[in-house]
């Protein structure tokens, strides 16, 4: 139930407003030494209060690893993580204790423990990404130093601002941590910002969609059936906060078009060493859930944030109506700090996926 | 790989041109006398021929249960289930085998393998689904008879026909199979239809968007983070071949919109059981990863069949560019024959997780 | 629960007195050329009736592979196989259907299930073990083509009648299936044939030990605390019917000794790939869960057949007490049968930890 | 790799002579007040130095729990504790840094890893074993509360010394930590102790074996195949260092013995609950994988310290002969504190089962 993969594993824990969240990152390959200045800039990427668009708490987010390195070097042992929760204030959330948060898990876990964590969501709070993303960080580190495999998510879409036409290299994207929106386009930034801005004066919150692009997989990774790259993937961008949606290549705009307009034909490519690639990629990078060597491309659509100022109905433990008037520090938008979720989710998949491919010997 | 689910598990086997295909279903409680008639209804919605838009290709489709039945009754041992291949015609692709067709899976297949089985796509056909089906069939009298849940998936939208307005009720589907489409809106069945033939006509094929609604699933169904529901029915969709994106409840559109226009506020329903109710339903029936209680929605992307007649340009297994003119029997949208291959994963996923919440004893 | 194994997964199927048993074996290297000659030596070796010690029941055990292979060669995808049976006859078993058999599963099967099918034992028959043997049978053509391993298990000891002291080698029992006890100690054979002879005569049975070595196994196979090769070896052998204890190495021997004595010295050996071996293996090969280069051996403990000629005591389903004079037909002893079961089942999770160490794509 | 469970899973973290050692429970019914004291009696029974006999290092073991409890109350989320690593002296190891010991996994982990933790063995220790007792020290008391399971192991044998006779029950086993040695045969404690010093005084170690009684198990528990209970318990046996034997019920000694001699005959047992018992227990409560509502009985063999005093042969990491006079703090005799080890294993495992059965909504 928290954990996720199969010879590289997640393994999560740790409430919102508990001492710690933290995980356990099980089959990191042994000898890696591990670049703590770019675990920072991870951490520094999704941090709340990293950008002037996202929730007020502040949080130092410094992973302790408390096992699994010797001498900064992976030893194959069981890696800990531990973030200590600096910055609770779970009587915050007093004032909401016997209220069911619309669109919120507060109902959905009292009914599946037959109780909750009421401080600030307890586990179900999106605080334990920092966690994911420690372990991406991990992750991507094995994957560009072993595999040359690099990976980059970004915002591509913020309410009615949306970026147009098709996936970005991760040359193109970048730049996407040198705004507040972790967008690559200059042109939409600005646009997207204003976005998230009026959404917080309005004590409203507002959705958007987040773009991934992995570069330098190899042919021949993923599984039939039930074992798919992509159906991997979507169970990992599933598993962050607030997805509902989850698209391979163009995605959703499938449905309306025609065979012959979405044909990756397959063409000579004398100068790659592959001698071969496909001369478009609406299929985004997987056949049969398999990749095929072209870039990996896939969208993770975020709903609007559940907590907003205004009032809400709701009931309360009791069944009775009630008014709802959020308290409580929260993002108007949490795209901007799901993209390196994002990122750290895909790192994981893809490193599990090529574990199993070259065997843990690799 | 070819294994899905914990409690209830379903393994399948088979190429699309060998002896047969097939599939064991481990887990399924013992006592439920199987409805035979009901299975071969289900066979009967995905066979191919069995509507004017698709595949020429006829099959009987009759699973022979060979395990796990003692008359009639499941004992509770694994259901192995065989589905004899009949109408196969190796010989049809004769032409194609040192080709790999473009947004197919030969190449990914003989990067991920060494080799690969060229008869018809051998494992990577869709002719697989045959077993999901039946297993799922199974599935999902065990969830009608047991606690009442009911699933109706129902085509949406064909290229540039779509369905308006949100999901429909099990209730509103109903009629879904009375056409060769599948779709339960009289006035949208005979322009879908069209859209089907006027891309067969010109050797092309099309895209579309199959929708589904789970209706009796209690609160509190599902596990947080790695267990979501949501995150193991997109595992099961991505499942089905040519599926490209999985949306859960308002999907992609949630990118869009502000918070305040999409809170599924709660309200008291003194008629109902549970005494409350939502007063929309934008999040499908989850929050954080578990059922609320309300229907749960979603919906599927099929691309457009990759197997057209016009000419495209591909690659041999030396790299050598050539032209390949398809041959085989396909069908020009994968939609209709995909709707009950829809409603049987959902059953495995569902059926699996209401196990794990009662136990194998219920 | 009918499944074993991670990369390599074996799920099994089918009933005693049923249609057919079988399995479905799922991750095998593509690329092999299966010997069927060598398969049905194999199922020669655990037919019932292929020795004068055992069950009269006669069975061809000819497995049909109805997936995953093309012109003999596997492809990679799950391999399928079937095996029908003949000489079924579950009215042997009427007089039986309503009482609880001592020691056997009537009784927990009841209790799990809520129901049973008491065709000759249904599912918790051991004749599901030739489905292990013929997937078991190809595992192991894996593991001697590709790695050079070689597996040979061996019957030690009938009731009294045990071999003297330690683990032969591979080279050693190979003359193992030229008698009926499946015993390479040509002074053993007699004594052993007599005391399982000697039970039928008197409608009793006789348990009885098979030994095991594993041969050419690499070091550094196996993973540590929950992923242990001996962990998994000894989940794999109580998966047999009637395995009652596992040793590894020395086993139950090293309780009464001391650390001085079973020292497994490490020592130059110039002449060799690794250039070190142990001076003695009482460790059996594994230390920490994994191998370390030296043959890995163990023995496995089969009670005596329960079903006996003699009367005993037993309840019916209504819990009134009933004497059970037992009918069908069965072995004195399961252990000369049971000696290529073993040899499958280490095959199966010996190639699995050679997949996880190696990848699939070796 | 490090986790064991499915419905109830145990991931361990932490190397001997780091910062900690630790574990996350996932799965843990909500709603149960935790007794922390209970914990800490759990844990006193392992520490070392909790003995006479044991190892001189000095540890707290005092476990931080620091996710998934609300007040002290269970709430269904992950339970992530954490033990303080406090006496480590890794200094003590320098000398044995290049050399591979006898019996212990320096050289396997060197294979497995390519490299290896040298403080005090590092992962390999049997340090680890802490956290497993707190973990299941929590599913024991939830067995106990909401099942009204108890589990007793004891030592039944150090070296030369063994019980005689059968299984004792928890009753007659409720002594077993008033003595050093863990058993509750006031008539063998002495010599047990005389046995270990004895070992201890001439720089050498000895084995034993640990028999564990589980009562209170409902009939039906347990899958058949690759699920059966005993299957699992053998497993989770395995994961504990220096276990190199497994027996359920008489174990071993049904290699020797007739079927008559050996029946569980079925009785009618007006008294109890389920009207009927077996007249004896030689299976150990375990048939076909499943328990017949008899008690649980199983005994695990533990191989002597593998670092003795003594001078031992060995080589170096570049495979020269060597001489090995052990350093460190070790234990002449692990069976004593293996003792409430077995017992957290078994509980976890016998948790996990019932979760299966019964859900984990129970």
């Amino acid at each position: 139930m928290n954990s996720i993969g199969n010879m590289l594993r997640l393994t999560t824990f740790g409430e919102s407003h508990g001492a710690a969240i933290g995980g356990v990152l099980d089959g990191m390959p042994a000898g890696m030494r591990v670049d703590m200045d770019n675990v920072r800039l991870w951490m520094s990427r999704r941090r709340p209060g990293s950008t002037s668009l996202g929730t007020a708490r502040r949080e130092a987010d410094e992973p302790q690893f408390i096992s699994g390195l010797l001498d900064g070097v992976t030893t194959g042992a069981p890696i800990a993580l531990v973030i200590p929760n600096g910055d609770a204030r779970p009587a915050d959330y007093d004032s909401m204790r016997d209220m069911y948060r619309p669109n919120h898990a507060d109902y959905t876990y009292q009914m599946r423990y037959g109780m909750r964590d009421t401080r600030g969501g307890g586990r179900s709070s999106a605080r334990w990404t920092a966690a994911v993303t420690a372990a991406g960080a991990l992750a991507a580190q094995w994957l560009a130093g072993r595999h040359g495999i690099r990976i980059a998510a970004y915002t591509s879409r913020i309410g009615g601002v949306a970026l147009a036409g098709g996936y970005l290299t991760v040359a193109e994207a970048a730049c996407r941590y040198d705004n507040d929106v972790r967008c690559p386009d200059a042109a939409s930034v600005a646009a997207m910002e204003a976005e998230i801005l009026r959404a917080r004066a309005e004590g409203d919150s507002v959705g958007g969609t987040v773009s991934c692009v992995i570069e330098g997989l190899p042919a021949g990774i993923g599984s039939p059936m039930f074992g798919k790259l992509s159906a991997r993937l979507s169970a990992a961008m599933f598993s962050i906060n607030a997805v509902k949606a989850f698209e391979i290549g163009d995605g959703v705009s499938l449905a309306e078009v025609r065979g012959s307009q979405v044909a990756d034909e397959w063409i000579e490519a004398p100068d790659e060493r592959r001698g071969i690639r496909t001369a478009a990629n609406h299929s985004g990078g997987i056949q049969g859930g398999i990749t095929n060597g072209e870039p990996v491309t896939f969208r993770v659509t975020f709903k609007p944030t559940p907590t907003i100022s205004r009032s809400l109905r709701t009931v309360d433990s009791d069944g009775r109506g009630c008014e709802l008037s959020a308290r409580g520090r929260h993002d108007p938008c949490v795209v901007p700090r799901a993209v390196p979720v994002v990122e750290a989710m895909a790192a994981l998949a893809v490193a599990d996926a090529l574990i199993e491919a070259h065997g843990y010997r690799q």
